[in-house]
């Protein structure tokens, strides 16, 4: 069961077929790729969202690529869908317009690393974990760490605004572009921000850019920050006998002030998947922290005193243990990023959201989550970012006929999230599966103010068309 | 010597009649002041830049009043200007088109302190110095110190992005700004952001505003993010025989990755500014780091150590000394503090520019801006941030004669600061002082892309006019 694609404009196909020859000849036919095979894998996120084949992909090797690529397509009024590693999770990168998928997938040069300004200047195609393997060789450190690091790219990671655990300490993407090269519609290019820590010179188009999923423009190249890596690094684990009990410990470990790098908690259903993937869980549990502290030239014991004091406060902690070694830490890690493969097996469709809420009404999601799926029946596990209020709930079936109780709690729980004050998407983004349901969280000046800015960048609206904002009928 | 105001279009004398009597009627008149005295306050702020009289000011009391300001000067045509202190540095606040200044000076509430969710709800006239004991008193911390705190508004220094000494370990005004509520040119109302940490639902419009210079709305009520407040904190002073040593110590207090909050240096001449001040410092020292580190529930005798060897490395520190008592410590800063006070004594006219490079070209930067002072024979004394390359020079002349030279100085550094890898301004903005300027760091394309991002919000054009984007004529 999955989302049908929005209703949005299709290009002609005489439209479509000049672009691709004009791709073709200016390009080289090594770099259009119009084979079913290829328009095919690019059809696709890691979404339940459904897009169009694509009438052809470029792949594209530079930045002189993406321009004329958006300049062949807008002369000719062909949809442009951008597309790094394709591990999206709300279907930025899926062509629900037919017409050219642009991937950057080739352009996967480290430019530059430098130790002295603590920049990196990075092409979109850098898987996220390599970036990470190259900037920690040098003593660096590039925080952000979604859960697909092994296979998502920094391009994408910008255009979603991506987290992970290490937001709690270090933020998002967001807190790390400090400069874009970025090609427009049509084929202009443009460099935004700086390579300076501080600056206020015109609008912060760059944060406008980070999180725009690819709406607005196509990143040629990132100057991203980076600090020193931390020379100390400790994981604790608490098991509580109900969620209840662990959310109060996220919110005991905030209020002392107390600032692991992360604050993870996994449910029961959750906690059930691990031990499925034989992994030992002491059976009376049926909640779980996963605490990360760092630092840097300081012991840690400090720190891991107090968290181990908090974590336990009130009595009601079954076990908070740390890691023994770097082997048991990695064990620990493992089973919580295998987490989204291992759920996937409990079922035959599973859907995640990312639902945020003010940290103090935690305890108030997971409730809502709760009572949501008991009235309509349905499965569900949650999981996530508990220090940030950002949580992954988890919807899983097995038969279509339970597709419209799915739908029902996926929309009980986003009114129930904004309700608490929270928002629909903490680092998935809205893309194809959430747009319904922005007008549930934004007014519709600020939409329409949104789709100004749009048009600002996009006039002829061909740029990844149908995410974000709502398209005449209902998308999910 | 004053900058004079750039070109911009005045509106007609009965449309501005004509607004001004609506406004009278709709907000009353004790909230609409056109005696000449309440005007001419109004028609400057703490830059060189020179405006026009305005012919009222609007003394806004709520959300209410800035919308009907708003709605009624787009109605008629009129020119507006948003101010909160009115401590800007750039011209943010002079109406250099006349027409309307809109004070939120009055909306000087804290709405809320959440200290469970660290969240602070205040509206744009809160002084900034006033939110620090707020939220002190909590136990909790808003970073963000411009040097103005004891009277500039949070107002202001959103629309500026402030920064402040504190910025090198906490970061800028922007990363504390979750959620605005800014009302736009025509009246509309919108709500941008969010109450949680973490959000990436539609586009960043809120960090669009952020820094934006009361050019794209004016905001009504700021959600801004609170930290824990540090328990320890610790002041060194280490004086150095030139600013070069005292470069080099900034940079090897980076390159061993140690963050103390605040890393600021001040060159000879402002020493010698300093000691005229009666403040008593070694002789022999031509330049001085002022460092600050603090931390919570940790000791910080480690990072202290740490940082002690490193400033002394080398072994041309002439001193490296910690702040013994609070008393002491509260001293080392006021000397700080006083600085932008005391270097006005030393010449009839000051003109103090905040151009940042990359961390690593602060000596080059500053042995540039020695050279061109030298070669305009135009004094100079510098100092700022160093720990984020953010320096402060500041231009001194007594004679009118003497600004064709310092015209010629601020040009040289503007362009030096450009061909290192740096920004036109680190913290103050662009504002009327620097549009100029603007063309030397962005092109033509990036300048005519934000220029329609403005169009999106004030299509009309009314709302703080001749700001940022350079005019017809060269402005300063």
């Amino acid at each position: 069961m999955l989302i049908a694609p929005p209703e949005v404009r299709l290009p002609p196909r005489d439209a479509v077929e000049k672009a691709v020859r004009e791709l073709d000849r200016r390009l080289g036919p090594s770099k259009v790729d119009t084979s079913d095979g290829g328009r095919q894998t690019h059809a696709r996120d890691d979404s339940a969202a459904v897009g169009r084949i694509p009438d052809a992909v470029v792949l594209a090797q530079g930045k002189a690529d993406v321009a004329i690529a958006l300049e062949v397509c807008e002369k000719h009024g062909v949809p442009v869908t951008p597309r790094a590693a394709g591990t999206g999770r709300t279907g930025g990168a899926v062509p629900v317009a037919g017409g050219v998928v642009l991937a950057t997938s080739g352009m996967s040069n480290i430019v530059d690393i430098d130790r002295e300004d603590l920049v990196a200047v990075v092409q979109p195609g850098v898987v996220t974990g390599a970036l990470h393997a190259a900037v920690e060789a040098e003593g660096l450190f590039y925080p952000p760490d979604p859960n697909s690091l092994s296979s998502c790219m920094i391009g994408g990671n910008v255009a979603e605004n991506a987290g992970g655990p290490r937001a709690f300490k270090y933020g998002v993407t967001r807190e790390y572009v400090l400069g874009l090269e970025v090609c427009l519609m049509g084929g202009r290019v443009l460099r935004t921000g700086r390579r300076t820590v501080k600056g206020v010179t015109g609008y912060d188009v760059t944060s406008l850019l980070v999180g725009s999923e690819g709406t607005l423009g196509v990143f040629s190249e990132i100057s991203l920050k980076l600090v020193h890596a931390p020379t100390q690094i400790a994981t604790v684990l608490a098991l509580y006998p109900d969620v209840r009990a662990a959310a109060a410990a996220v919110q005991r470990v905030i209020a002392r002030g107390l600032v692991p790098r992360c604050l993870e908690l996994m449910d029961a259903w959750t906690l059930d998947a691990i031990r499925r993937q034989g992994v030992s869980v002491d059976l009376r549990a049926n909640a779980m922290l996963l605490v990360e502290v760092d630092g840097r030239n300081a012991p840690l014991d400090g720190l891991l005193e107090a968290l181990g004091e908090t974590l336990s406060e009130g009595g009601q902690a079954i076990d908070v243990v740390a890691a023994q070694d770097e082997a048991q830490r990695a064990r620990l890690w493992e089973s919580r990023r295998m987490l989204s493969m291992a759920t996937r097996k409990l079922a035959k469709y599973k859907l995640s959201e990312d639902v945020v809420v003010p940290r103090s009404r935690l305890v108030s999601l997971l409730d809502e989550a709760a009572r949501i799926c008991e009235l309509e029946k349905v499965r569900h596990l949650t999981y996530g970012h508990a220090g940030d209020g950002n949580m992954h709930v988890n919807f899983l079936w097995d038969d279509d006929s339970e597709r419209p109780a799915i739908d029902r709690a996926i929309d009980g729980l986003m009114r129930a999230t904004v309700r608490l004050g929270g928002t629909l998407s903490g680092e998935h983004g809205i893309g194809v599966s959430k747009a319904a349901y922005l007008p549930l969280e934004q007014g519709p000046e600020l939409v329409a103010l949104q789709q100004d800015l749009k048009r600002a960048f996009d006039p002829s609206g061909l740029l990844n068309p149908g995410k974000i904002f709502p398209t005449g009928h209902a998308s999910c």
